[in-house]
């Protein structure tokens, strides 16, 4: 089975590329809470196509529609289902792919599981598109944490082999992070945004794709938060980042760098300073024992290249049972990674959102 | 709360490290199962300390009993609990550092959550010492397991700077898992083993750590398993792995890497030989939208060093609020990743019999 | 939180009566099942108001709309999302009353946990009306069901103190529980229903109410499905039940008559016949130690009176505090029990799919 | 599966009759909690065999051992483990019954859900001894929600045709309920109490049994704890009940009496005074739409005759497949609802515990 997550902010997504509509419930936030739609508009509308010449030309109605759980501009306490109706969907286009597996997709794993049943139009319901109502609660949950100061953000820390500076493990802002969710293409280093950029145009006129990687900070946690082994941090965090299309990796902290350090290196030591509890490095990235220790939180998301690609690939013909090739026509991202991050972001923003409410409940919601 | 996880196999953790006993619960087998406990031994034996020069000579009972759910050699359908009675357990050691919050443990954020009131001696519940009970269920669901021919095996990919070959992942066999299962130290290259034992040997002798990659292999998984976000293999992975203490990344195929490549590179194209649809190459890691696709499953685990070192640290005393320096004392391995191997396996062997009965349900298993 | 229930079969709904619409997510169904949408639409008008004299004349548009899952008549596999839309709502009629609790309504409670931000126009979540997509939900899963020739069906076996006999609890057939389905007024003895009819419109002329027992059958369910303790027959279903707004006890088999019997009496004996084993009872009412016997399952569902009645009540104005009188205007059903016999009948297959489903997997739906 | 319940407070039950020992993991509590003992074997002692002559002779060893989650008189906060190990265990006397099913017990169903390798000794896993560990979790679960002054305590109202008064379902106390649970046979009315046990031993000479029904009221809740649907009180209090072996029914406030009622006399009307917002009656037993009111809670609770009897039966040899007869030798109870009774209680306060935390979170606790 499967789209239905979370304890105490639970939510169930539902849709298919190129059904009549994709949505999301979302289920356990109080009644009372005043939300700001324009804020969950402007984080979709970064998520959206269409948005530069680095995205697909493509334009989808991503305007959403609530039909429950809200009234008089609050939350009632009810479960809150937001739809967003497809519109201008061109099926034809798909028709002729149905039976050719393209590679990197779901296609083939849903044939065999979904029996050959499961919408094929636009990748159904493996489409990137559902991403757009995790977007909408990632922004609503979102939204909520900064009541309590606590704040979500992302760059794009590598596209290809072209890469920035890590975040600040320490000093990381709450405006900084604020900053990076208004830009078109959040990097710290604009500069080597730029370079992205051409990577990315340049892999596109190829007609090829790239991949990247994705570093996101979560700042002013509560100490206590999270659980040792089945509820930890990271065991929640990656097992909602993992259900976005295309990631193939995750880390916390100093991630796969720590396996190369001594301990006297990688452990972090404390002090208190003006009565805090700090520590002076932060390899640990905010978890210890699966619990928040007041550090930022950072981990960073290995995403694959855009898996439709203009160039010619091998495939099979799942009808006929026979070797063949495939082009792919369409318009696609030439990379994932900008629309991606704030869905990175999103469901970071869910399962943060979980959690707290496991220790502090709802009130300080209102 | 903490401690139970899964949905068809379902297991429920107890246990602190001084205490009378540490154990587990796993319901959801159906009855009739015919179980080989030495089999079991053999997985515990492969965790269990002072087998070697390179891990802790401390001597733990890791002798099973088994309270329920097991009679006349079979599984009887109802919760089998599992208990390992802690024995020759030594506590005055740990008083000294009651309120020394040890840097890299759980310590410190256990204290806050837990109000002061955790066992704090030897770790408590966050003692990698919970984990023999994840060995005790992992032992039981690989050999259901293998009753389909799947196997579950892992090699010691790197220790420090010193790494190995990875896994042929496209002809990884059955009988190289078991091989490596069967090695005191497993490696596929045994000449690089011997350099890696000599790594850790060294920082031992320096009252340091160090830490490292473990990379894991499932073959033979039906094509169909798992879902597409929530319940995607890799969520679900992700999600149990990263409940082994000292984890901080996970990757599946390319991981990482992935996030260098053009799409015309990481896309595994696919063909058919024999009747049998299979990828030329197999950077998916066997995973197509979060469902299987018959490819082996590949992936890598980042551990960090032991975090018990015998070198000075500086750090807090959380009764007085004061800053301190802490040594040490005690055995302690000098690298967990040996120890830590054979958890890897149980988990994974864990969530894919799991994710297998959502889709084949119990009654091949007898 | 609330919303969510399930397993296997996974359902969320959402709505509140006077919003824009509501609905339900349908999570774990495989693809490919064709669906009967007409036996839908014919379930769904069992529930709808102004059908008869007896229920109120208040029309609704239950008219549902299905946004995903379902594609070329058949389920896709993935979640399948159905909304009702608010059509013709008048609201104003409840602005007056949004202070003034209702007796036996949710109001009250509501108020106080939602910190008065609930809807509260016409009982806003916890509307009957929420039940629309439950009959929805139930018609998908009862046609489902048929196809293991299990049959699920009830009849109104008292209304206030008129009541008729009970289910042969022996030799109930799927073509008598059909039979039921088919029936305006779904009773055993015709002549029986008239007078429950008649006593229906006469506390309907004294602006009054009343409450009635509905006696429900499952046939044809396999032995050995239902577990002891947490996950018993019992206990799934009497969970769902309960979530129907206006009931107040549940009964399996003999049900409390059961109290006052002696063992000799109550122990259904067994035999066989024709290979197959029988009881010569139904006292347990199919179930045994939680688990299905073979027998039809019986259970009987108490439904209050209507809470909404004309006559003048006391109640408090919660936003003053202080004591007063209500008078309720508008048009209510006078006894919800034939109308709510729908639900039950509905949320009875939803759980029994669900059961099934642990036993016996997907692909015999196809 | 089996055996798993709860959300904030998840339990865990394992264990046979005759295995090594049965138990049960606690997990969701916070660190800090101090528990008195002496509470607990006192409620475990209610349940005890061997009491007095209205119960079975057969003693058994129910002293419990914490094997985890419990330091310095403390909960830890991590998962409470208690066993108790089964000694003095005859199984002898089970072999020859070993294919005869048992009228009334789960025999039969558990033979064909488990293939026939359920251990059969004494009932196995469907045992009333399985309830043990549940009169453990629910007395630590009791206790600690009298820090809240919310009391939860049980009568027999009926036996067979024996019947005593209902709870004042408005003027209950807390010290009323406290009363009843220090009583060896708990019921409002001594006089009708002794004529309740004359009745026992009557049937008991008879080689009979005989059932009853058990009233449950839960004082001093908050008003605004439960959910509409899935998670409304009823919901989970009947899921919770209908685990307990032998219960048919249950019924809250008026219940199936309420069927027969009109509207103007089953609406509970409210009124204020001294700020306090009550009812005049109490026939929604403290629940409205799910959700707490703040009146009493008041539910009943139907038990079957226990179904080992002395006198011969008519079954079947499951392995012969043939007819025959049985007469059950051994020490059974007459009636079980006196040993039923804190088992009751014990898993109404594991269900309202969950349920408070759900709204209040743990830190009220320690």
């Amino acid at each position: 089975m499967s789209g239905m997550w979370g304890k105490h902010i639970s939510i169930s997504i539902f849709g298919e590329s190129h059904g009549t509509g994709i949505g999301i419930v979302l289920s356990g936030l109080p009644g009372g809470i005043k939300i700001d739609l324009e804020y969950i508009k402007r984080e979709m509308k970064r998520r959206a196509p269409g948005q530069n010449k680095i995205s697909t030309p493509r334009k989808e109605g991503d305007e959403f529609e609530i039909l429950s759980g809200y009234f008089n501009e609050r939350t009632t306490g009810s479960p809150l289902c937001a739809v967003i109706y497809n519109t201008n969907k061109i099926s034809k286009d798909y028709d002729a792919l149905k039976y050719l597996m393209r590679p990197g997709h779901g296609d083939y794993t849903g044939y065999i599981k979904y029996s050959g049943f499961n919408d094929h139009r636009g990748g159904g319901h493996f489409s990137g598109r559902i991403t757009a109502p995790l977007v909408f609660a990632g922004a609503l949950c979102k939204q909520i944490l900064e009541k309590k100061e606590i704040f979500i953000g992302s760059h794009v820390l590598s596209i290809g082999h072209i890469k920035e500076n890590h975040f600040d493990e320490i000093k990381i802002q709450g405006k900084d992070l604020q900053n990076l969710s208004s830009k078109e293409f959040p990097v710290i280093e604009d500069k080597v945004g730029e370079e992205m950029k051409k990577e990315i145009l340049k892999v596109k006129e190829e007609f090829d794709s790239i991949g990247g990687i994705i570093e996101t900070a979560i700042i002013n946690m509560d100490v206590g938060i999270g659980d040792p082994f089945f509820d930890s941090i990271e065991s929640k965090l990656s097992h909602i980042v993992f259900s976005i299309p295309g990631v193939k990796g995750i880390e916390f902290g100093a991630g796969f760098e720590i396996s190369k350090m001594k301990g006297s290196k990688a452990n972090d030591e404390f002090y208190i300073e003006n009565e805090k509890i700090k520590t002076y490095s932060n390899n640990h990235g905010g978890i210890l024992g699966g619990i928040s220790s007041g550090m930022p939180i950072i981990f960073r998301t290995a995403f694959k290249p855009t898996s439709s690609i203009g160039k010619g690939q091998k495939t099979i013909d799942i009808n006929n049972n026979e070797n063949t090739t495939l082009n792919i026509q369409g318009r696609h991202d030439p990379c994932i990674v900008p629309r991606a991050l704030p869905v990175v972001d999103a469901v970071a923003a869910i399962a943060i959102l979980d959690m707290i409410i496991e220790k502090d409940g709802t009130k300080w919601m209102i």
